[in-house]
């Protein structure tokens, strides 16, 4: 059954997108060419676009109200590996006519309700028609003191790497979606398909972390690791025995449905991956409890190159593929 | 016969896009999750987002050089509505299989060539793959001092309003394109269709010009007044006989194949449309002088709300659409 007919392009924003963006004042209330964004006293910008796609990031029949979140979560994911505070976010959203109005209002109550949860509000946008699937583009802006960034360039020899929640898990709740077998119980089976669906980007801990170097765990922990290394001119040694691993992760690794290596190259889990000096180790655990986010070192950045992973044996483990790559 | 196959999205990035960043220290290289972008002292941040689609916005056999450079111009023409000088831009790229690494390294060219001509730098991106046409969304960054922008919602009654360059050759260009016999000389109907292929932002008389409210001609000439007219709580009366109209334009006026109105409300000319108070009109002039651009007086904001336009005989011209519309 169609549902209401989609209004002009006016009324969508009138409707549904300006009340989105009625905490910004900048955003003009929608109504200007483009939002003005003056920075608190004392902060720099920090901007990060993504874009997902109807069939390659989510799946058409998913609920329009998550695919919303998902959108700003992935962006807000990279702001949480600056250190910054979510301030505004664009919006670019190419939709083909089929996409009704209740498609479009749950999608605008998704946005709604992670704006409240994370403290961002809209700032502009545009919508445009495709013939295609739906495309979605999304500018997230924060902010952060100069210099306080943890630059993936900035990691040092003898530093620490650690990781936050568990790894693997969004690979596993693909793989589920996809209709493998893994043995999971229905618990844990489901756990692992909301990681998947529904990234947690940890705000709170990027903000809190004294770290050097830090990225988001989007291409898979051993390919973003990998990204620090690069950036740094550096290596890393990590140890696969410490890396956190939920109980569904347990359960395939248990079963034999998956590899330790399928949960370390696996991409979407969207927590974070850092360094720091070893003498700050206690303020390390001091800032994971305050944003009450587990945290895990799971090894040392090294003279050389490239990531070398150790099993608890100390025999090194051959991967085969940096991580997931969008194409 | 196929191109040079398409490396990986990192390849892709350090051969490509890096380069497109060098200038701009914030963008780190493109090597971590997000850019730094910290406003010149005394000044805030314009920032705009527009999205365009293969079949929709350009067509498939269109040179990806100018593609990127339709990207870029029409995101530039929001700043430039704003006042704003360019800063950064960031790129997000939903691309098919199909396209090659030849197209990519054209559509960077095109970047490169318009980031010369404006002052802008890519700041960031994100390159994801789509099952669907190409979708390429932008979000540019422009700078500003603070209570400068000329606010779609600042006009006052009594103001003049004023329009860049000429209007209409867009919407001709568009016609001929689809294969209208337009009546039209071969150098004038090239001239319409470059119109449409590639905006010329007025970035230069955007900041130049003390006017009090601004919009780019994007919707059409009568609508993006009338974008004016609701934001500022008045009406505007226009002199059709006094918008600026080009060689193309009269010919095709002048052989019946269009009307003065299809001219008035057809979409994507991107010039300024403005208003200010009469007594600046000289201060316009030398603005408009300087940045060499035409500028004419058009009309009048008024009381009320909504546009009336009028034919030099003074008798009013229905005008029965707002104005092109994405969907």
């Amino acid at each position: 059954m169609p549902g209401r007919p989609r209004p002009g392009e006016f009324e969508l924003i009138r409707e549904l997108f300006a009340p989105l963006a009625a905490d910004e004042p900048g955003a003009l209330g929608l109504l200007d060419d483009a939002a003005l964004i003056a920075p608190r006293p004392g902060r720099e910008l920090v901007t990060a676009i993504d874009t997902i796609v109807e069939g390659v990031h989510f799946l058409p029949a998913d609920p329009p109200f998550d695919i919303a979140r998902k959108l700003l979560r992935v962006n807000l994911s990279d702001l949480a590996a600056m250190g910054a505070r979510p301030r505004a976010y664009l919006l670019g959203l190419a939709i083909p006519d089929a996409v009704d109005f209740d498609w479009l209002r749950h999608f605008s109550r998704g946005l709604a309700s992670d704006q409240l949860r994370f403290g961002i509000s809209l700032a502009g946008g545009d919508t445009t028609a495709t013939t295609g699937p739906i495309c979605l583009s999304l500018t997230a802006i924060g902010e952060i003191e100069p210099g306080r960034s943890p630059l993936r360039s900035n990691a040092a020899a003898g530093e620490h790497v650690y990781v936050s929640g568990t790894v693997g898990d969004a690979a596993l709740g693909l793989r589920a979606l996809r209709g493998e077998e893994l043995g999971l119980p229905a618990g844990e089976r489901e756990a692992a398909i909301a990681r998947y669906r529904l990234p947690e980007p940890r705000l709170d801990l990027g903000m809190a972390l004294p770290a050097s170097a830090a990225v988001d765990v989007s291409d898979g922990l051993i390919a973003d690791i990998g990204h620090i290394c690069a950036a740094s001119g550096l290596g890393a040694r990590i140890e696969a025995g410490r890396v956190p691993l939920s109980g569904a992760a347990r359960s395939a690794l248990g079963s034999g449905a998956v590899e330790i290596v399928d949960l370390l190259t696996g991409g979407d889990d969207y927590e974070l991956v850092f360094t720091a000096p070893a003498d700050r180790s206690d303020a390390i655990r001091e800032a994971a409890a305050r944003a009450r986010v587990p945290v895990a070192r799971i090894g040392t950045m090294t003279e050389g190159e490239g990531v070398s992973v150790f099993d608890p044996a100390n025999a090194r483990i051959a991967i085969d593929r940096a991580g997931y790559r969008h194409f």
